[in-house]
């Protein structure tokens, strides 16, 4: 009874409708068993799914017929303007990095790694366990599983100095992915109107929940070895902010990691200020050549709000996340979680613990550090070789990306669409700034299908830099 | 290497602990191993979950010892409560329908229907299925998987009358749950401090998420059949509202199911303001004596926003659910949703689109009728025979739960309290009134575990509110 089987007859028989006649009758059920070999239930699958997407109609002892394409006229939801009204706030356009991959083209836009660094087998198997155990029906608390929190809290125990307070179990929530932990967090600690210190460039769709929100952003440049202290000192004191954004390691998208000594410094300007420090440790499990380095994990008084996501590395169907968070600020989030989506999916939580605690899971963290490490080198040198005027702001020692600056004067969209017209599909920077862009940009990300094909893409673009040059 | 087995050995260890010294060693691996038997990486496993709790130390060749407790002081988050402020909004605090029940009481509170309800067999299988197919590793669209949203689109055109159009698979947008579609819905249609006409009572959850959007209430009372049409019309004339929200079919709690006349007068008003209806069809699963008659069946111009989610009734850690609205509205609903969720789970999609298409998922829709007529029937029943002084306001042709009227000047707070102390969980009425409630209510659900305490049940309620009188 797969699914699949009904699937596997929908499309020819949707190509078969596309060229008949409205009207028309599709060959008997009995004719279709035999053309496809399946069984009579899968046919009349097949069938029930054209009849949902209004392709044909069945007319019970008769027949099932291709529907005739209706001449009504298109309904008018002018009224709806005037009910919608204008939009609160201008929320940017989706970004590049969620697009699909046209085919034939090289895609280096994307945020999601390839299935080759992700933990296929231990994703298959722990759903086949879960599938089996109570989760499967099972309505976990609001603020998660017990033995997920422990292992969310256990990781960042095990990255914390030993003059701070390890994170315990009930410092952890549970949120259905890390975009949703954003909007939670931004809500619950500044809310609309409020403003927050990001770094410039820094993650869309940090931007993005932000806006939505109505958070007023205040920029700080953030450069390859993240932003200036004393930069975020001022922005502190000009703005009365009380929170900063930030991606200590291995920042989305330049790669930035911060040393201890600015990590320390930064949070001792935070504590100055009686804020919070919001910090996406997203990259969490791709360090190259050199381990993550969790500002969290040298905090002992509530100063840093903590996400880590498990989607990008366990698989994007886990929509698993965490803050650890300590502190009233744990019940202020916990609430707009709780509003937002009552609870995270126990049996999403089921799988994610499986595959998180297996040793195999170890095993495959060091694989993937080997790959990352052989696609990034790979991709620096076709860059470096092929596209010569595109200057890698830092070779990163961690994360998906590389962030490419172009040439004073030059168009990054047109560059981006131009590339994809050659044939690769890469991101422009614009969308990582919450402003004005501070110069042409490009994102490259060394994490997507085809790593074979790098030399290609670069020389692609190389040659559209030679023509805009 | 099923995580449960470890799990198995993490309980008695944990009394262990309990009432051990700190400092004390724990058994040798190999003591542990014989004792449970269980393989070495399967104590291993409980041993670190133990630690990141921080119950356990482990020292390299030396063992596992009971940490000693901390004499250390509590954190000062003190400094929180200015860079927290006050919050936005007060949000009501967490339903009691959400609650656990405590071992031995007889759970009348909770909204999630028992394992007997659910399809487990289908769900199983669904999941074996999904989790070795694509699904386990893909990233869906945005706005949700082809098939599913065909599947929904033709589930509300199966009830669609004649002379309006069948919706299209185009018009869905699948949602991480229908509490999130209410967060997406709320903050697209009507916003922060726009106003929304509401039922009176009416789902927590839906009350729940516009005080955390700041959408302003405006309560319309709801009887037995539902509101009346005629102060719908004038509550939109006096608050130049755009949206109402409401539950025609089998409406939690009240169990009221518009009549199709009242229907189409309620359509006719909304479209005369010019306005929105967000349909909340939570129960389109749970029709006992009737059908659920979504109105988006017989709206033509994009007036109503339809919402249906499956997780009560496919499965709680299955959390799906679809929002079918067209024109701009569905621009502006999917771009909060592409914010807030990025992306539904891909897996979470493909099994509730396998378990619905499934020719069985029939059979067990009917199974289900039948279990609740029973259900509904004996609570009723019960409540008659031994609580005589509970009023139950109407039998409901569907939904889960039953609503009871208290005489006047009986607090239902102190019932609800006074029930929990005899064994028996109920809900107290005041957390579905957006306002003040009209009167002392409790609603009963008869869709938990252990109908055969039902009789019992009543006999508790029976007797407090015999004290309370």
């Amino acid at each position: 009874m797969n699914q699949d089987s009904s699937q596997r007859i929908v499309e020819p028989l949707r190509r078969w409708i596309a060229s008949a006649t409205p009207g028309a009758r599709l060959p008997s059920t009995r004719a279709l068993v035999a053309e496809h070999g399946a069984s009579a239930a899968t046919v009349q699958r097949a069938l029930r799914t054209l009849a949902a997407e209004g392709a044909v109609e069945t007319r019970p002892g008769t027949g099932t017929f291709v529907r005739a394409a209706r001449a009504a006229p298109p309904t008018d939801y002018s009224w709806q303007t005037a009910a919608l009204g204008a939009p609160e706030r201008s929320i940017p356009s989706i970004s590049t990095a969620l697009r699909s991959r046209p085919p034939e083209s090289i895609a280096l836009h994307s945020g999601y790694p390839d299935d080759e660094l992700l933990p296929v087998r231990l994703v298959r198997s722990a759903i086949a366990r879960a599938g089996r155990s109570g989760a499967a029906v099972d309505r976990p608390p609001t603020v998660g599983d017990p033995d997920l929190r422990a292992w969310f809290a256990g990781e960042l125990a095990a990255r914390t100095i030993a003059s701070a307070a390890a994170p315990r179990a009930s410092d952890v929530v549970i949120l259905p992915g890390s975009q949703s932990g954003l909007g939670a967090i931004f809500r619950g600690l500044v809310g609309s109107g409020g403003p927050l210190l990001v770094e410039s460039p820094t993650y869309w769709g940090a931007i993005r929940a932000a806006a939505q929100i109505g958070v007023r952003l205040v920029p700080v440049a953030s450069g390859p070895d993240g932003p200036d202290p004393e930069a975020i000192d001022r922005a502190f004191r000009e703005t009365g902010a009380r929170a900063l954004y930030a991606q200590p390691s291995f920042a989305n998208p330049t790669g930035a990691q911060w040393t201890t000594d600015r990590a320390d410094r930064v949070l001792e300007i935070v504590r100055d200020h009686g804020a919070f420090l919001i910090e996406d440790d997203w990259a969490h499990d791709f360090g190259i050549d050199a381990e993550p380095r969790p500002l969290a994990g040298r905090d002992d008084s509530g100063h840093v709000v903590y996400l880590r996501s498990l989607t990008k590395s366990v698989s994007p169907a886990i929509r698993v996340a965490a803050a650890i968070v300590r502190g009233p600020a744990r019940d202020r989030i916990l609430s707009d979680v709780a509003t937002e989506s009552m609870y995270v999916s126990g049996l999403l939580q089921a799988i994610a613990r499986d595959v998180v605690t297996q040793p195999a899971w170890e095993t495959h963290r060091r694989t993937v550090r080997g790959i990352l490490r052989d696609r990034r080198d790979q991709l620096v040198a076709a860059v470096q070789e092929h596209a010569p005027r595109a200057h890698l702001t830092r070779i990163p020692s961690g994360g998906l990306n590389l962030w490419v600056q172009l040439a004073e004067g030059i168009d990054a969209d047109r560059v981006v669409r131009d590339c994809a017209a050659a044939g690769v599909m890469i991101a422009p920077g614009s969308e990582w700034f919450p402003a004005e862009a501070s110069g042409p940009f490009v994102r490259l990300n060394y994490s997507g299908p085809e790593p074979h094909r790098f030399a290609e893409a670069a020389r692609m673009l190389g040659g559209v830099l030679d023509g805009v040059s």
